[in-house]
């Protein structure tokens, strides 16, 4: 456990994103973390475009959001700054090196094992929708995403959380489980344990808080051309 | 830093894979670190198969390989596996608490910003590439590709390794960047500053020790009807 930092922490985020990923945008995982650790943030909303910046790139060479400053430190990718927001607090990672280690292995499955999958779908059903090739790929990938979602929902079984309380593995696992719910909605039903873990996380007053802060910084007008994002 | 465990450790290998997935199984990258951390380590090989039975699916619960074993711990994901190492081996992670979490920044970057694009072609051009689909996706994969090799070519300019000295950022940015080298070679030749740092690591003795030993792991015969992926 590292001292808690005193400097002040900005992250950033859109100011606008199309209607369905409202809700979905990576720096709701830091905002959780940060809720959770009872941390002040302050944030740094881009326009549409000004990801791509010099600035933007600087602190984030694959032009997304979110980054996390605080003092001299700037961090990208979300496994990482979970990662050193636990770090300097008790409420995000369980007591002892090896669960530490054990919660680690989640976050990394929810990112490397679970969430290419996830993405993969939502190429094929929302930004490749489409192109001639997506429709006869779904089935395939929704097999992956099925075996993984049955290791995942026979691990958990009945335990509450991944390893131990609550920690950054559920806030990124759960937020993980949350991309393309709609297209996975029968997936769920068919796991309830599953249902039931991402219904936990999500009703945590922090994920609230969280996603309550990110919706509510959605203020700009849709850029040029992409008005019939808005729903 | 935690002291280092005298507990021995185990990982899991195959005894044999077909010849094209040979020198890219990930249990290189565990053996690699290891070796970096002058660790012994011994083999529990499995039977094609064999990682789906009950006995592996306890320890990988996505019927995988590797999986690490030291004392109590059992451990997966390589990202999990390559940090808890490092907690153990001043050789393997930077000095002072912001550097390593930029290291960590490029564990993480390695995974889930470079790896799933390789991982989609992989599928196009090798486990799916007698699928209608995979033909026509591949100029898009490889535009995705494109792009995040140019930022992480700009970002690592004339630097040696990602974040000061030899990390585990860099040893799983190596494995990484070598998986569909094939398919990927004028990629780099484009960009000589990534097909050096790429060469530099593969040039470091622990990886070639690394990579020996998974070489002469694969002592087993094809398993009946895969004969013609013997090479």
């Amino acid at each position: 456990m590292s001292e808690t930092s005193d400097a002040p922490i900005t992250i950033t985020a859109f100011n606008w994103v199309p209607v369905f990923a409202r809700g979905q945008v990576r720096d709701l995982r830091v905002r959780w973390a940060l809720e959770e650790a009872g941390r002040d943030y302050r944030v740094d909303y881009l326009d549409q475009g000004q990801q791509k910046s010099a600035g933007n790139v600087r602190r984030q060479p694959f032009a997304q959001v979110p980054t996390y400053q605080e003092g001299e430190l700037t961090l990208f990718e979300t496994g990482a700054i979970l990662l050193h927001v636990a770090m300097q607090s008790p409420a995000l990672l369980p007591d002892g090196e090896h669960a530490v280690a054990r919660a680690n292995q989640w976050l990394f499955a929810a990112l490397n094992s679970i969430e290419p999958h996830l993405s993969e779908l939502a190429m094929a059903t929302l930004f490749e929708a489409d192109k001639d090739w997506s429709k006869p790929r779904i089935p395939g990938i929704r097999k992956r995403i099925a075996s993984r979602l049955d290791r995942l929902s026979e691990r958990l079984g009945e335990d509450e959380w991944l390893e131990g309380g609550f920690s950054i593995a559920d806030v990124m696992m759960v937020t993980v489980l949350r991309i393309v719910e709609d297209d996975t909605r029968d997936l769920f039903e068919a796991r309830p344990n599953l249902a039931a873990y991402r219904a936990r996380g999500q009703a945590r007053p922090a994920f609230r808080r969280a996603l309550d802060a990110q919706m509510a910084g959605f203020t700009a007008k849709a850029p040029p051309g992409l008005e019939h994002l808005d729903g």
